[in-house]
């Protein structure tokens, strides 16, 4: 019997990993939401899609939202490409509707309440939303450096596929990759998913960058790259609190992902306008005037909460970037503000630095464990 | 009585460094090797200089190439900022003149020979050429996500100073920072001067995938950020190799400074003319009718001779993209097959990777170490 992978979301990245998906000899369907209603019915004309300008493959089903029953009818994977804030109504109406899939391949980024109301990563969600009816299908977090429009369009790419589960992630990597969508296997879903989350936030910031650069006509490239620099540290210490591998800030789910959304989208678009002078809340209203989301200040929220609930207060010294980014670009910080407050947030010590800014000792050096070392050094 | 710092190299660094260096009452001086007549002049005249377009601080005296025992009369500390092929002769010429400073700020980044033609960090070089006159001062090297222009401009710009004492790097960082200028105290000057030589190759390979996506009119921004992974993964390892600290290739001097050299530069052209189509004798000739040095192509023909003098051949399965850029673009790989070996170097196995590639396991799997982590996490 043929194999059968289920994606649901046919927004981009849900519709582009139907190119690698397709290259197996799987049964792959694609199932849009509600919200994909418009999309589903161009892909099934043949158009391409509109957000990554490509057409899907010739041998994928595109499944309307009513029928989530059959799209997913003995599926041994089900890909989640949903938006972060649906994951939970999707994965709830589909959980009674799985027959133990080998696995889930969570692709959606960001955070989620628990019945509590505390911030919870994504799989933990999925996995507790499956629990309930009974699914104990394994979730595999999926992150990388890996822009939907790039992956449709079969071009190179790597991503990395993470599960507590060692072994499972090692075979999906195997099964999945193609000549073009490269899948490293890791088990460190906690810190994948952070980085997934927070990168959306940093990105931010580095787009700030480049509107200074804009709003004065030079390059502000040293600030831009101590900013770079000072996120993947602030990520790998995140990661830490909430009980993943600090290392994982350092690979393709960290400073590859952080490099590709700094790139491009709509993160970097929303700093730029703040750099440019523009107050935040200014920048938010011209970007939702143009419908485009700001997933990063979603997820700002949630981060805010996130380490407050895990570390206190007092973790703030030590994501002084991160406190700039969630609580006083809240406040309103702009124009020339902006460009001190970054720097005071992201270079070394001492002058103008907070006590215990980035672990540093009191002259701006920071202790470093002596074993420490990227992944695979 | 006022203390003195020397300035050795009036080019873009040196010159730039005269911005945060007369901010502390030092009585500062820029002397001009005999490449540097035509800068001394126009600074002498109160003019912009011509690299930084930037005008240095009004209380600098400036020395012409004759003057270099009055430039460095009682000299505390001298800074060198010579092109790394000009260290020898410079710190030669410098030191029966030297009177014991506290140190030597080594801002070149590059390579030499030692006596036996083996290759050799440049503070090795220059702590050899002091100590055979008897100049025991020790030598800090000096790097970081640090462009000439913006340091002159007091754009805020994060450095690194490294040193084996720390001590001496803590003191001089407290010194030296302004509230533009700051500088974190580290004791890895190997991992500093490794990372500071290398990203100018590997700013090679983010130029490339630039011109990919010039020639294809479409982002390659998953390939560039794979490779920027990768960058980091890789300067981590021959720090390891060399007997740095691999951790070094995460933070300013590593991330930082890939992250800057990548966003401007020669290196980044280079590998764009290349990404574009050109051969990279093509492309180097191109560079070369402009004037423009490519620095990443002389560090390529020495980090290939240094991997293969300390690591051996076998060596160049940990670090495939390093052989790419330092070996196989010697032999003339150009258009499509670029793009190809690149995806091959960077992305995760399996498909089409060689054996060892990565250090990654049978099905892409990289081995990390459970206790690594990047600085200060």
């Amino acid at each position: 019997m043929r194999s059968t992978i289920a994606i649901l979301g046919a927004g981009a990245m849900g519709s582009a990993f139907a190119t690698p998906a397709s290259c197996h000899g799987y049964d792959v369907r694609l199932w849009g939401t509600h919200l994909d209603t418009a999309i589903v019915a161009l892909l099934r004309e043949g158009r391409v899609h509109p957000r990554t300008e490509e057409h899907i493959p010739g041998n994928i089903c595109v499944f309307g939202h009513e029928q989530l029953a059959d799209a997913l009818a003995g599926a041994d994977l089900v890909a989640c490409a949903i938006a972060s804030e649906g994951v939970q109504a999707v994965i709830g109406a589909a959980a009674p509707l799985l027959r133990a899939p080998r696995a889930i391949l969570l692709m959606s980024k960001g955070f989620a309440f628990d019945p509590e109301g505390r911030v919870e990563l994504l799989t933990d969600t999925v996995t507790r939303l499956l629990g309930a009816q009974g699914v104990t299908s394994p979730v595999v977090a999926v992150g990388g450096p890996c822009k939907a429009n790039e992956v449709a369009a079969a071009r190179p790419t790597a991503t990395v596929y993470a599960a507590a589960d060692l072994d499972l992630a090692v075979r999906l990597a195997d099964e999945l990759s193609t000549e073009d969508y490269r899948i490293e296997a890791d088990d460190d879903p906690i810190g994948l998913e952070i980085a997934a989350a927070l990168k959306n936030v940093f990105a931010i910031a580095l787009g700030i960058c480049d509107g200074l650069a804009d709003r004065n006509r030079q390059p502000w490239h040293d600030l831009k790259a101590a900013v770079f620099a000072e996120s993947v540290a602030e990520i790998a210490r995140v990661i830490e609190l909430v009980g993943g591998r600090p290392s994982t800030a350092v690979g393709l789910a960290g400073t590859g992902d952080l490099e590709v959304t700094g790139l491009s989208g709509r993160n970097r678009v929303y700093g730029e306008l703040i750099g440019r002078g523009a107050t935040p809340r200014d920048a938010f209203e011209q970007m939702r005037s143009q419908e485009l989301t700001v997933e990063g200040h979603a997820a700002a929220g949630f981060s805010r909460q996130l380490v407050e609930e895990r570390g206190g207060t007092s973790f703030w010294e030590l994501v002084p970037l991160l406190e700039l980014l969630t609580r006083s670009l809240e406040v309103g910080l702009f124009g020339e503000a902006v460009e001190r407050a970054l720097a005071d947030a992201v270079l070394p010590g001492p002058k103008g630095a907070r006590p215990g800014h980035l672990a540093a000792g009191p002259r701006g050096h920071r202790e470093q464990p002596e074993d420490a070392s990227p992944p695979g050094a």
